[in-house]
């Protein structure tokens, strides 16, 4: 598929068939990731592959958890409209897992530096254009606490779970999201 | 250019010619960025085109104390050998600014969120397989501190520059750094 095509016409998704992913598709999407730029070469992320409903559930209820907090300190009562059913129906779900230890120098400031957030978004956004390819619709999910998606992965302390990447065959036409162009975000310095 | 192409061709260049970046290539590379998936469509990005020798010169600078300074705190002398010239070389380079306000849900938490730069690291992402798709090279610079570059750019005080993108034709064939394949990276999870 061609470049400009991919980036233009990906969808996030929340409507997906149960038609599974096949493993060759999943193996071309986590291959697009790893090329990926990253500061000093130090690829810091790592890709769950969830497909058990056992897990799915518990992805689900966290999401649910954290929608009732949102709505309660935000009181955002719209956000409630978002359904987070797809979670349960998507047929897989890959957690990208960041390493701050294999972030840039920024790594030796203070605040710990957001480098290896940088790469692995990179790496997520090449699985996005990679899964549109190939013909999947995906979802970017991060409607979670840290702490309580390191306990449903098994995750270690040290790492970060950056995402959840909802895969599979979409349901229906999405109408894209209106955005702003790039010229009224974008600042000439002479 | 095909989408997987764009994704395994793309190098981070450190050697650009002096030729400039034509201005339609420019607008489409832009225009890439702004399709980026974006929590609650929030597009927290914005773009600052710099051509300047004098800003240029004044980035370089604060690049070359950031080197001493993690020189300095790793003792990595190897640090050392990482040429920035190129930072006064490259035609152009485009600031790209992130808008912690226009985050997910993550901005009410304590520690004020993340997903901004994971929106704009999408963007940036895009940005780079564009500019490779029209014929340029890149780099994904980010060896600055924030508030240097805020100054350096004139860029308020709430929003994060996130990273500098330089721009411009290459000046040599680049070898693939080594990539940990996909596999040594994935675990599944039943």
């Amino acid at each position: 598929m061609d470049l400009f095509e991919a980036i233009k016409g990906r969808r996030s998704c929340r409507n997906f068939l149960p038609e599974s992913v096949e493993e060759t598709d999943l193996e071309k999407i986590l291959e697009a990731a790893t090329w990926a730029p990253s500061p000093l070469n130090g690829q810091p992320w790592e890709f769950i592959v969830i497909t058990s409903a056992d897990l799915k559930e518990k992805i689900f209820q966290e999401a649910g958890r954290c929608q009732q907090f949102a709505i309660k300190k935000t009181n955002w009562k719209w956000l409630g409209h978002y359904q987070l059913e797809f979670l349960k129906e998507v047929p897989m779900i890959v957690g990208v897992i960041g390493d701050p230890e294999k972030g840039g120098i920024d790594k030796f400031q203070e605040d710990g530096g957001v480098s290896f957030h940088h790469a692995c978004a990179a790496a997520i956004q090449n699985m996005l254009l990679a899964a549109y390819a190939r013909g999947y619709a995906t979802l970017w999910f991060s409607f979670f606490d840290q702490n309580k998606m390191r306990n449903i992965l098994r995750i270690p302390e040290k790492k970060v779970p950056v995402a959840l990447i909802c895969i599979g065959k979409g349901n229906a036409e999405i109408t894209p999201p209106p955005r702003k162009s790039y010229a009224s975000k974008t600042y000439y310095l002479y």
